[in-house]
């Protein structure tokens, strides 16, 4: 609540002791004379609120609850209620603005707040904990969200959810390019959208292959996210097929040695690091590396496309076409942002290319 | 942060005491005997930490400050730090979970939180208020976000980014309508995105008429939406549009008289209504009455489109559908599920159409 005048804040404190009172809250009042007031309420259940009173005229009221969270909000609701009204009756036409926020939901089995690349708090509508394992690389999570469907999530990144097709289309060029015949590479990958999506488009063959030999990524998203991946991790190889569950790194050194060319490299192993401090990272280095090997199994007229990050994180994004000046080959590439449903962030994807050489 | 086992909760407070102490902070400790302890730390600069632990293993710290946020984040950093390091010593392999969550920005010119229709907290990347104005029918902001561009926000609700032509695509039929020499009436639209896009695609006329008679949100779209309405709110008339600053209702009634007919009825007025109990609330019979109107407005073989809300909300959208049964003449429907960039949440989209009399 923030007032358009300096508050008086013994007489609005004056004024909200008896609403916190009435409900048999215990008071505990700060006084920093030229910082405000802090009052402390609380309750016997266990309940506590915290009234903190800015002398430049901010009122803010916090409420704790451990309980059944529908009868504490209602409680919780008619309490905030009361303060409104004490308010409005203090200082009427000089209330600026009054907001209400939702309540954070902590401590319990099921987690709703997975903060976006751009470091923003936000909310998902989970409702079910699917999948909930540690891995020797990671923590892998599937969680239900209502409207997303399932939600892949490792280590406390939101990696795509079965209402995501969006991501799956952007990784694979929009719609724009023919995979009928084509040998397709992915780097990455495990949740089988990509893999599922080419497959059904006729190419010749596709092979994909991890970062980390993550067996139980795979085994998480073939159980719990089928709308994602069909049956195509069903078995790691099939008529136009192969998954290797083994490091990405080696392969492709093995490929470009063997003189092995494709059409298309598709990494998904993760976004661009947000760190903005290349000498410090070795992931812009292993970043690197992946680029550059990628584009020595890529034919000459092949396409190489990956995710980037949020829109937001310009530096990351900057710096990452930055390392793509530094690759052992000239490459060109263009970049297009797209809305992931889930993400609730708008995704940059690049598109990388040889440099014609005519 | 919450534990594998029922915490002792005097041995927790031991071990964190001496971390708030170290910052010079002053303790008020209340200890419930059934319910665990709160503590509070008071700091002489105004700011203040909660630490509250619960017997059954659940220790949460909160901490409240005012000044410039970045040089605060690095001062809580580094404190929440400390309390997680000390608490990994004191019980090392039975901590089950550590979370910290994004601060919350409260007090300040910019609100960066507009919750969503199904009630989620979120936090939007805005940094600048473009347009703030009280109308006699709402409260009219524009934001600016980094990533969606200008936001129009009314009364509260996201209404539209610059970002959301998603939206506007989907409120016209997905793409799959020919509007080429068609008579097309709007209501609502204020932000003028239907009416740009409409027009863009030659129909013999387009007539946009308002709810309430709303001036201040077509100037504030004209001024900071023109990525949204280009500059057909320029002008209130132009070859093929106009824009009736009345209520809709009479304009409807009087159509409706005239036996005035429309290819297409585009219905942007306001999203379902939340609430689910339509013998208490008026608005149902509003967007009843105007549903009625518009169908006899409407061509035999024309379409009407609408928002529905968010698809989380099924009880008010069924509700919504009871009300198609109910009007003066039969109409089928069918609807669709849209990702629009900056509502953070998946909308429905509906199409209604007169049932075929053979």
């Amino acid at each position: 609540l923030s007032l358009h005048l300096t508050a008086d804040c013994n007489a609005v404190l004056k004024a909200l002791q008896p609403i916190f009172q009435e409900q048999g809250m215990t008071e505990t009042v700060h006084n920093w004379e030229d910082h405000g007031y802090l009052a402390t309420y609380i309750k016997k259940n266990g309940s506590f609120a915290n009234l903190r009173i800015h002398p430049h005229g901010l009122v803010f009221v916090d409420l704790q609850s451990y309980n059944d969270h529908t009868k504490g909000r209602e409680e919780v609701d008619q309490l905030l209620n009361k303060v409104e009204e004490r308010m409005k009756e203090l200082f009427h036409g000089n209330i600026k603005r009054v907001k209400r926020l939702p309540a954070i939901l902590r401590g319990g089995v099921i987690d709703r707040y997975w903060p976006t690349a751009d470091g923003r708090l936000v909310e998902y509508d989970i409702d079910e904990v699917v999948y909930d394992e540690d891995s020797p690389f990671q923590n892998i999570k599937i969680l239900h969200s209502k409207q997303f469907g399932n939600i892949l999530i490792l280590s406390g990144d939101v990696n795509l959810a079965e209402s995501d097709l969006a991501y799956t289309q952007a990784i694979m060029g929009s719609g724009k390019e023919d995979y009928t015949g084509k040998e397709v590479l992915i780097l990455g990958g495990g949740d089988g959208g990509i893999l599922y999506e080419i497959v059904k488009l006729k190419p010749k063959m596709v092979t994909m292959v991890g970062s980390n030999i993550d067996q139980m990524v795979i085994d998480g998203c073939r159980k719990y996210m089928r709308k994602t991946c069909g049956d195509v991790l069903d078995n790691l190889k099939g008529e136009c097929y192969q998954v290797l569950i083994e490091d990405c790194i080696p392969v492709l050194k093995r490929y470009a040695k063997e003189g092995r060319m494709f059409d298309y490299v598709i990494n998904d192993l993760t976004a661009v690091p947000i760190s903005t401090s290349p000498e410090e990272d070795s992931t812009w280095e292993f970043l690197r590396l992946i680029l550059d090997l990628s584009m020595k199994v890529l034919k000459q007229d092949g396409k190489y496309f990956t995710q980037g990050n949020c829109v937001n994180l310009t530096d990351a994004l900057t710096l990452y076409e930055e390392q793509l000046s530094r690759l052992y080959c000239p490459v060109e590439f263009s970049k297009e942002t797209v809305c992931v449903p889930s993400y609730m962030e708008l995704w940059v994807f690049y598109t990388i290319w040889k440099k014609p050489t005519d």
